[in-house]
């Protein structure tokens, strides 16, 4: 019943001290996997996943937006750059010598999965790692924008199989008005109807995301100059910094991914007074796709089990990418507290 | 050189006082007309104008948004609604018993024109048609959102002909994310490369637009339902109002018209230290297409000349046109306080 690319990892210890060797200590696997879906039904999934640091250190599950994957940080045995290089690794904030970071492709990531996709399957599938490993509790879940929905409906539905939960950026359920931004987004998709047109639209829709990931006070100070006509045509200050960023999603992003894992935040419910699990929820002031006053209110719903923490940032949704030493000292304080 | 399908109305006089029979007096004309456009250099141009009130009343040019037009209000003449009926018409507080109210369709509005239009050009159109009518001078000119750009650029080149300007939610220059925001949809148009693409692509523009001109405080309290699945894909609660939005709007717009009026508001640009014209700038606190602070450094350079006057409220940009008590009462005080 799996396929694992190297041998799966040893059962969690309680040795919390630096292992010198860990940060070499790497591998991947993909699982094969009958699961449940909440809307699709009983399907069989490839769960590919990655793991980095010591055998016998505490595991930390760490999840990221929509659009990253189980390659959290560069590694010796995984050299290529990480999505969050800036907090994973070695003397980092999730510190591999000291934890084993766990991490996987979402579903749906590789387009071959088009059914709807709830965050509570990707919970679901994490704990499937987590047996296939033979973990039966992780340290604590790491999640950033989807990945902090995921880890909400991880710490709902297999609560006693985590110590702590650290949500970054993600509510218990979306906000009508991103839910609406992002629906058009996927409407942009649907209407490249030739090869070339869908490779476009999906950059649009990339493009039009990135402006929902930042906040006009960043576009103020990055691209100040004025609109210029090129070839007879308005060409604002940031097309440069959008196109390239709508290029590279789509050279490593297929359509149906995209449409799927997109509908998948849309789709996301948690039941915030079933978390038991104690959870450190991170807001950023300026988030535009995440307003403030959604993780206050999750915050409040998960009561004294929470402690809400929240900075300013002209980044705004992306914040957990791009402030990396405010979200260094935040994660560092969150998993070194008293364990849960 | 003048195409009128009324008669042109005369010089303006000094009679502020309501006239009775003044509800009923309206008119349109279409004006040929050399203009040297900004961009695009000198042009044949139709200009369609509309006016309504006494011949002898003190003129208000009044301009909206880049999908409004000169069918400004209901009139005893041109009975269908108008774009601001809640602000003009007899008694109201753009009183077309008091005033007369101009208004032309936008430069581009038809289709016609596929080149670079900027605001000043909009300017420039509107004193050709008060040239035309031998009205010298404007007691105001009241422009919201696009129509506040345009004001704003009159005020600057034809400030001698000029009482008062009233600017609401539009500012001396746009906001690089508005403008980043607005590209992208430009480039959705582009896109739709069938007739029926083209249709799908317009209406999604516009889908997006609405969203800039709304807040989320809005769509929170309309549209709280969850996302829900139709035939196996996510439909969010505010699909069928911002679907009609879209629908509505491809049926009465070119989308050459959409995309040279959305590039003008994106080429814009004034210089408001020119301007000579007492002002009141109207600002919404919750505008997310033209900031509250971008609203108060153009106040701060129009210097003693100019009231600023702000007000919260859930519909964002949009309040001009949903917060008609709000609006008037800010009207009223700008059109009979002294007069310049």
């Amino acid at each position: 019943m799996s396929l694992t690319d190297t041998q799966a990892f040893a059962a969690p210890a309680s040795c919390y001290a630096p292992c010198e060797t860990a940060a070499t200590d790497a591998g991947r696997g993909v699982l094969l996997q009958r699961l449940t879906l909440r809307h699709a039904g009983l399907r069989e999934l490839r769960i590919a996943y990655e793991w980095q640091g010591p055998a016998d250190a505490p595991v930390i599950i760490v999840a990221g937006g929509i659009s990253a994957h189980r390659h959290i940080a560069a590694s010796a045995a995984y050299p290529e750059a990480g999505w969050w290089d800036a907090q994973a690794g070695a003397d980092r904030a999730l510190d591999s010598t000291r934890f084993r970071l766990l991490a996987i492709d979402w579903l749906g990531s590789d387009g071959g999965l088009d059914v709807a996709i709830d965050s509570a399957d990707q919970a679901d599938a994490v704990a499937a790692v987590l047996d296939h490993l033979d973990v039966r509790r992780a340290f604590a879940f790491v999640g950033c924008s989807y990945g902090a929905m995921v880890g909400l409906q991880f710490a709902a539905r297999h609560g006693a199989r985590l110590g702590r939960l650290v949500a970054i950026s993600g509510a218990d359920r979306p906000h009508p008005y991103a839910s609406a931004w992002r629906s058009l987004q996927r409407g942009i998709v649907a209407l490249g109807c030739s090869e070339s047109g869908r490779r476009e639209a999906l950059s649009l829709a990339r493009q039009l995301a990135m402006l929902s990931y930042r906040t006009p006070e960043e576009f103020a100070a990055r691209f100040d100059a004025p609109v210029q006509l090129v070839d007879g045509v308005a060409r604002c200050a940031s097309a440069d910094y959008l196109e390239s960023c709508g290029t590279r999603y789509v050279a490593r992003t297929a359509p149906t991914a995209f449409l799927r894992l997109s509908e998948s935040i849309d789709l996301h419910a948690v039941a915030a007074e079933t978390i038991a699990v104690p959870c450190v929820v991170v807001a950023i002031d300026e988030d535009r796709l995440v307003p403030l006053h959604t993780l206050e209110a999750l915050a409040g719903k998960l009561g004294a089990r929470c402690r809400l923490e929240r900075f300013s940032s002209p980044f705004g949704h992306d914040a957990f990418l791009t402030e990396p030493a405010r979200i260094a000292a935040i994660l560092t304080d969150a998993l070194c507290g008293g364990a849960a």
